[in-house]
């Protein structure tokens, strides 16, 4: 019962058994190969648009050098003080744009608000080559908190960006679990709305390790193959990567995975919250963060159920997150386990 | 017929077992598994000395890693001209260690002569801040040219290495591939010699994707792991890279996939060799460089040979590489073809 | 009457004799002349400790290359949101210390407090590599906002760091005036309280260009000393900046000259002050930041009189510098003028 | 009788006296004063086409700053082996640029061959992400050994870049004593010629500390100076940098100077030949590379000059390097005193 973190599952059948498809015969090396091929039209598919895809093993890799395509050494990129590039990546953004400086922007529950952005930017006063201009916002679909855009307010931070000419980038290691929330085409979420690139998740939703970055403006693709290389993310055996991202959009497996995953973390929810327990906010994707007694915590643990304490967001508050692979059943034991004492 | 490269084969049959066998059930991430936390043991009973071990995905990654580890942004960094480091991991050195300078000094067939790196060392005017100051020298064994330093040769290196204060690096990408045309211990021309810090290469022996950084000195460890981690290279699905070391090392495999590569390359370099074909340099490993008549290699493309023309070492030379599923059945099938011409 | 910034103003006359001094001759180059050397003894005295002294032409390279020998590339600086690390030299920081994440905390008028460094260093989660750990404080003396940290703050703060084993800096931008304000000796508030390294201000309080890093820690003289060749700070001609420093400091030119400010700022203060105005905060060293009715900050714009409004401190509020060569009879006839409308 | 560098002179007369006149009277700050707004106008009519000129203190910073605007992280520039930004500049061209890779090209006297510099552009192979491009061509002038392109010389690099889309970088550390030589129009061996940016040096020659980044695609300016400020490299007296310019080229000041130094060097020159020593190669400008008998260098040394040994040319090679203040007289006193021994 592992509600530690959707990073402790395994890859997916449809995912295992692409990567063991590969395992047989020899292919050139460094993405020559016939499966990677296949990937920007894979994905120009999937997203209805002419995309570059490049695939990296890490949710990080994948962020920073994305960023580094977007933004100047010297410019700004506004985020949530929650995101991921902030908190989770150590100094991984200044590395790899050489020296860009996040600011970051308070919002409910690990959003930006378009409101607060737009008066953000208004309120920064230009001071030439001494201040740092933001170049680029870059917002989570789903937040770290488990909260998730609407179409809307994509796109309206999206109409903020294009009015200030910013960069718009979206980290989107829990992409499908976004997507499979709202129900929208993928387009309607990116392209459409504005954002130039995303790291396109999988490895948290069933691949074994492997994030895509999408670029909705294709001429970035050299400097991010560049940047790619020199930071060492170019695979040689890069049908390895391929190979899971196809697999992953093929058939619908991702949205499927991030189905269940939601439907999971739903049922969790409804478990806990009769038990007592209080949502700290919307429970949008996979992740839920929810007020505990201590000694709810202390039944679940006692259960069996791994879960953390999320101190940020105030005593007795604990993450919860589901993955493709949670067992629904195993929910009902743990409510079981609870309930008989 | 597939002589291109040794990362075009998929990964040997022990590293798909182990991947297996990590598919099910899940586990901590980032390397709190019990699977990763072998590595440190294994390895250092393979190497009878203490070491730390980081492993990444790829080999750029473990030598940048690495260099970072052990020079300062204003050092320098002596390695052949051939040196992957300094030829095919675009400006990957300075990036990570933040501006340190590859020093080119050129040697037979790819490797550093002790007596020449002496000689340069010696050679080097100290203009302090102005100019820079040899910190690391690195060598790459087995060399990109498929020759293999001595025991002996590597310790001499060692021990100039030691007398002027420098680190020592090994960029062991062809690691087994040196050990199994040694026959000695993997200590005799590592730690023993004098070496701090080795890219363990696995990729390009059988592996899927996984190159482990070997700490010698294990002090290094904290800056290596945060290097990683900030350049993406730390793996969530940490068990992963585990898995496929553990496997690479158990029970030989390592050795035996590079002694099986290194009799192919001999194999097919008597084959060559019968047909007119002159070594450019010794092939110690699974290597060959060889000048054809053009007819030879136009019979041997004809043939199904795939194989590259290496034009920095003249013309009408050209590379073969071998690998652990290179089939010896393959090379006389080749050599029918071409004798029937 | 400009009290835009103690930018505007030109060198003082024992600078320019000593600057004219050095100006026929030929002398040694980059530091190996007889002024230069003069530098390490004369400030070890003015310290009452043995000093490096590591001259540069401005404050931004002052405090950047000093960063960048106090933190590593992962690492964490806490400052003030105003300090001029963090607001005014673009992104310098990440820059020369390869990536090292400025953490702003927040204070009044400008300080970092004691207690809610103490409170904020403890609160900081240590989730590893994944997180930035806090390296170095930095602070600066007198503020970006003209108040003055006493000794015993200081101190604080330097028992702070101490404690959790951080390094202390101090951006010494204008520490001539904070020296002058508090009285003391200046080893009272550097390295008697746990400062490492200052940027001793010369540039706005006398000198043509030139401020000093001061390292009281001597061991970072090496790093210095790289950083600031290889970023281009090494002068050729450097009995330059040495001999303004040690124009400086002979004869308490550097405090007589913060004395003159700071008196010319009380004296400005209370002129202000008896036509309405109100002080934001204290006004220990040159600088004035007064809320101003709008028709009084219009009498005397048309008085002749320069100065920013500062609108981050909220509506009505400006900035008012003064500096050595204020003069003060100006400050009479500036209140003349108004008296008169 | 010191001719052991051009960076033991102090300023000449002109920038004195220019320096001494900004020493009064306030000014607006950070380049915004009257004496810095006639910088590019002064410029523009020196070349005959606009530019924009960017003053910075050091040859270093200026040719590290404007190579930053000119290659990506990703990219190479071609240069001597004798060339300032390989040998003199410690790891600065990879700390600003952040990463790119100087290509060192062989040719006689420090001088790229139009010839051998096409040769090594067409050899490169294009391997891709895995190598690096060559971005930008850097050239000296004078060099560094003391040889002048000629124009054509110039034109014909010039061409090869355009050819291949490349920049073309001048190191002008010597530009006035490159084109006192030459007798010709300043735009004709730089932006007639293709070049896109020079460090056009003043320190060398008359200044106290000033060298202008002369950008011919005055496109690039705001990223120079973006990078300017970052690096520390701003004065917030930017005047002082101005007014040392300005005077610098009013009334051919700059060239005088340069005719001065040149011709001390040609009289050194003959005198020493007259004793025997021998030309290392061609002494075009202001420094001579001449091998001496070691009785003559201990007799030269005897008599009272400063001079240093060059070992990088040979044995008994020994540098001269006259400047603007070189006496004529001294090198007759100097030849007296030698012929009597």
């Amino acid at each position: 019962m592992n509600f530690a973190s959707d990073n402790v599952s395994p890859q997916c059948p449809e995912i295992l058994d692409a990567l063991n498809a590969e395992a047989s015969g020899n292919a050139p090396a460094y993405g020559s190969d016939a499966t990677s091929a296949q990937l920007d039209t894979a994905f120009s598919k999937l997203f209805d648009t002419d995309v570059a895809v490049v695939p990296v093993a890490t949710g990080t890799a994948a962020n920073c050098i994305s960023l580094s395509a977007l933004v100047s050494p010297f410019g700004g990129i506004v985020c949530h003080p929650e995101a991921h590039i902030n908190e989770d990546e150590s100094t991984g953004v200044a590395f790899f744009t050489g020296g860009a400086k996040l600011m970051p922007l308070d919002g409910p529950a690990a959003k930006l608000e378009a409101k607060s952005l737009d008066a953000f930017l208004a309120s920064r006063v230009d001071r030439g080559v001494h201040s740092v201009a933001p170049e680029c916002v870059a917002i989570t679909q789903a937040t770290e908190l488990g909260t998730v855009y609407t179409a809307r307010e994509v796109q309206t931070i999206g109409e903020i960006c294009k009015k200030r000419d910013l960069r718009l980038f979206m980290d989107g290691a829990r992409f499908a679990n976004a997507l499979a929330h709202l129900g929208c085409h993928p387009g309607d979420i990116t392209w459409k709305a504005g954002v130039d690139a995303i790291s396109f998740g999988a490895t948290k939703n069933g691949a074994m390790a492997v994030d895509a970055i999408v670029l909705f403006d294709t001429s970035l693709r050299s400097k991010v193959e560049q940047a790619r290389k020199r930071s060492g993310h170019l695979y040689s055996k890069h049908r390895y990567l391929a190979s899971q991202l196809l697999a992953y959009i093929r058939g619908d497996v991702w949205l499927n995975n991030a189905r269940h995953a939601n439907g999971a973390a739903k049922t969790l929810c409804d478990m806990l919250v009769s038990h007592g327990a209080t949502l700290a906010h919307n429970a949008d994707a996979n992740e839920l963060f929810v007020k505990l007694a201590p000694e709810l915590a202390q039944q679940l643990r006692d259960a069996g159920a791994l879960f953390y304490p999320w101190p940020s967001l105030g005593e007795d508050i604990y993450r919860f997150v589901t993955a493709w692979n949670t067992e629904i059943a195993q929910i009902g034991l743990l409510n079981d386990r609870i309930a008989h004492k």
